[in-house]
């Protein structure tokens, strides 16, 4: 059997590994057209930090190493130009030498990529404005800075790459500056958690502009000018393109391949392609959403690696099926760590699907035990089913830890509700004796047993203001005095039983405080004497920290109209 | 309704809490014993180190502060003395002031803890001779320590607290000595995971007395005297017992409840006794273990905390099940996090199931970012239903996530098999692609598919060395120079394909590397090439760290028989 492979990193690397642990007589050929295979992708940006000092870290695997382990052949600068299903054969290049061959093959695997997106303006093809996603182009950034010196750098996008990007230029000492159509960073989380994100990189002196349109780039004083619409250009002395990537997928779409989302390739659960003998893996297939069960584009190296792993044993003979990608992710944001998994509200609302959130503040580890820190969790499930759609978390240590409990829950197929029976291990400096986890299950719990009604942050601004509700904040006068929502009255939690005369009969009452614990309490002892009371998920703090937030960029979006 | 409540801790504050939030009008009364309601028991050791600075972080309820939010009265220094279930009535006696008195009931929960096991030996009740149980107890040690500065201790028992406590003896300076008849620490591992806690006590200067039958203490120059059968006596300043708790149910059995192992209390899944109007939770109650199915007693704070929330929800008219306890734990010992779930290989072969294992050294993120750690996994499984049992890790950063992630799939009931499909979050500082937990998975799932043979460490002693089977350390040289098993030849594996005509046909191979992955490679590659052979699960460092522990452990015990 003979197997040629078109992409040597993630789940090229993957498969071609795993299809010689299983056939020690295959010929396997995998043709790389950059020049390195199986990199550490993931790492790059922490390589410009400085973080990653040595670039061979990056480039663990050698074409020599991967030989004389695998009797693999890994032919980097080998460029694919050209599929031909019908006599099963490739088309190549040598990059080096500019020779063209053929190459037959018994079985195909696909795993191009994705490439950079690339906008279509005028500018992006100067000097200082770059693009990250090889090693080749990080090499590239990291040679131009240690060569000219920047001092500022303008960021085009805002999700995985250019965050981390951020972070290691900031590291360097640089000025940055996030620029973006959208008006939060980060997609896969709803915006309201996005604004812990956007106030962590503010912190860090990252300047957001957010909602701005780049409609072209222009070299002045030896720098670059980064033209807006409608608001003044930007200048810095390099520009880092980092809006995304797309799926590289000009050879099967060429080869007439049954393409997806983006021209992605599609795919049946054993990885096949729609044509016989050719599987596809990594960013460049269409997957589904383990959750919606829809198409969907996930780029991730986890599922990459499994695909990979599958396709070789599906070519060995196996029979092995890809579940579907739920888009677990994590990311460090400076001191942050900010995780989803699952689908965010906004678009599980997107798939139709009618959902009720909790939010809740709870520590990583027992507040008794020295460096506690308070993570926010947002849990999104489906109502009446109480099925667990998704989570995502900002916070600090325990942030993944949870984030992967919820994720396996989700695989799972546990409800909700069911969050609560999770036996964690708990010792204080590791958890509490009840989990972040379990407590957002105690609240769907609740929910679910009509023990607990909520109202939202996006209800906050239409809560009735004309008499007709009772507005309640139980936190102490002096927290109160720090600061409260406009039209709130203060009856702390502890004088509530005695001062149930201050509060009017037959209105409801909608109850806040600091992190929406002592607010619970209190809709409960509300309730327990006959009113109709709901608790504000997420309480003053997440109210607080989502409205400064959303305040900065909409004064940052009038000034820039200003200019 | 009126509820009593024998036991103002874990699972008798948070009953006693949820009822008022679900019943405001509930009249509840909480006796306790001692002089403190809802305090941090697993934070005591911390005290007595230092680590937790300020008392008041322990007890950071008060009976004032629970009353103002709850209008609960908890009665510290309340011992209920006998419980009639006849006319529903508790005797209480006031330890303060002698007073005793009758409190009726509509219900009753008994939360009553366990206490200290205290063996029947001589001098038990010397002044030096502490236990280590209540809060009590903490600061009768710590104000021992603060006023007479000892500089030895000897703790007996070296469970969760016995531990906890030598690492914050140490914090202090003081050399600490654990004795106790087993002849490994924390048992709820396997021996050979209990190596990697011995060793990293031991370098940390704590001596280990394991295999000795403390038989006595003697009070000697102003010091102890530790008594041992067949070995001389230790000598320290100090001595704490720390060698496990025992259900608190005499008044249970007084009342003619049914009890269970070791005297606790029967109740069945909504938590009822078998006396109605009485329930019971926490530390004295017998459980149901969730794994085996079988009766156990598990002294855990979540599992406590869940039990008190349930019953709370019965006494108001619901109707919530507890579905058992897994036994998932984890501590800090010193720099090492060692963490469970489940249940290990010894007690699974107890129960009569057909068990086996996969142990892996991963990392606890990728390999190319700063910092990374190694950590010990040892996977248990059910042979073939590969029904997931348990599991135990050892290592540092990133052992409780992991342990989470795996409790969790016990709970959802996913075969050992489903952890490779796992979608965990990964990026650089976090995890790998293929995190440690799916790296178990694809172990399980090789061996499913007859793609992995193993040898395990107990065969170690017994492989033929009569020529009869191969026994290859597919290492490099300069590694096998470095140390190897007897009678192990070194062929390392990028060279295994050229020298296969060293190894003799028709003879099972036995294969071993460092950590078990090149192994692995080389296994397959053997049967490749028309071998049978075996891979070792763990690899030589996890051969080495228990070899040497238990040769330490032999070496002291002969010693101290000479003595």
């Amino acid at each position: 059997m003979k197997v040629v492979i078109v992409g040597g990193v993630a789940a090229g690397a993957t498969a071609a590994a795993r299809i010689r642990r299983l056939d020690e007589n295959a010929e396997i050929v995998v043709f790389e057209r950059s020049g390195y295979i199986s990199y550490a992708n993931c790492g790059l940006p922490y390589y410009i930090g400085g973080v990653i000092e040595d670039p061979e870290d990056l480039t663990l695997q050698t074409p020599e190493s991967f030989y004389s382990r695998f009797r693999i052949k890994m032919k980097i600068h080998h460029e694919v130009t050209a599929i031909d299903p019908g006599s099963k054969k490739v088309s190549v290049k040598n990059l080096e030498t500019g020779e063209a061959f053929e190459e037959s093959y018994d079985k195909l695997i696909l795993s191009p990529g994705a490439r950079a997106a690339q906008p279509e303006i005028p500018g992006v093809g100067l000097e200082r404005v770059f693009t990250m996603r090889t090693v080749e182009d990080t090499f590239r950034i990291k040679e131009y800075i240690s060569q000219y010196r920047p001092k500022s750098a303008v960021l085009a996008g805002g999700g995985f790459i250019g965050l981390e990007l951020a972070e290691n230029l900031r590291e360097l000492g640089m000025k940055v500056t996030i620029v973006q159509r959208p008006r939060q960073l980060m997609s896969p989380f709803d915006s309201d958690m996005a604004s812990f994100i956007h106030n962590e990189v503010r912190r860090h002196g990252v300047e957001l502009k957010l909602g701005y349109t780049v409609e072209g780039f222009e070299e002045r004083d030896s720098g670059v000018d980064v033209l807006l619409k409608d608001s003044k250009p930007l200048h810095a002395d390099m520009v880092i393109l980092a809006i995304g990537v797309v799926p590289d997928t000009h050879l099967a779409k060429a080869a007439g391949l049954e393409l997806g989302i983006k021209g992605s390739i599609v795919v049946n659960e054993r990885m096949e392609t729609s044509v016989s003998d050719i599987y596809a893996a990594g960013d460049a297939v269409q997957v589904k959403h383990y959750v919606t069960g829809t198409d969907a584009l996930i780029s991730l190296a986890g599922p990459a690696n499994k695909q990979g792993r599958i396709i070789a044993d599906n070519i060995c003979g196996g029979d092995s099926c890809y579940l579907g990608s739920q888009g677990s992710s994590v990311i460090k944001v400076f001191d942050l760590t900010a995780a989803v998994t699952g689908i965010n509200e906004t678009n599980a609302k997107k798939a139709g699907l009618d959902t009720d959130t909790v939010i809740l503040s709870p520590m990583n580890h027992a507040g008794y035990y020295p460096g506690g820190k308070v993570m926010t969790i947002k849990l999104v499930f489906e109502k009446e089913t109480y099925r667990l759609l998704g989570a995502q978390i900002v916070g600090y240590e325990g942030v993944d830890k949870r984030i992967d409990v919820l994720a396996v829950s989700i695989h799972a197929g546990l409800k909700a509700t069911q969050l609560k029976d999770l036996e964690l291990a708990y010792a204080p400096p590791y958890s509490s004796a009840k989990d972040p986890v379990n407590m957002a299950g105690f609240m769907v719990d609740n929910i679910s047993k009509g023990r607990l009604k909520q109202w939202h942050l996006e209800e906050a601004a239409l809560l009735p203001r004309d008499g007709s509700a009772v507005l309640l904040d139980t936190r102490t006068a002096e927290e109160f005095a720090r600061g409260h929502i406009d039209g709130f009255q203060n009856i702390p939690v502890d004088e509530l039983r005695e001062r149930l005369g201050e509060i009017e009969r037959d209105k409801p009452v909608y109850v806040i405080c600091q992190s929406g614990l002592r607010s619970y309490i209190a809709v409960r002892i509300l309730e327990g004497n006959g009113y109709e009371a709901y608790n504000f998920s997420g309480g003053f703090r997440f109210y607080d920290a989502v409205m400064n937030d959303r305040c900065l960029i909409e004064t940052a979006a009038a000034c820039g109209m200003d200019g």
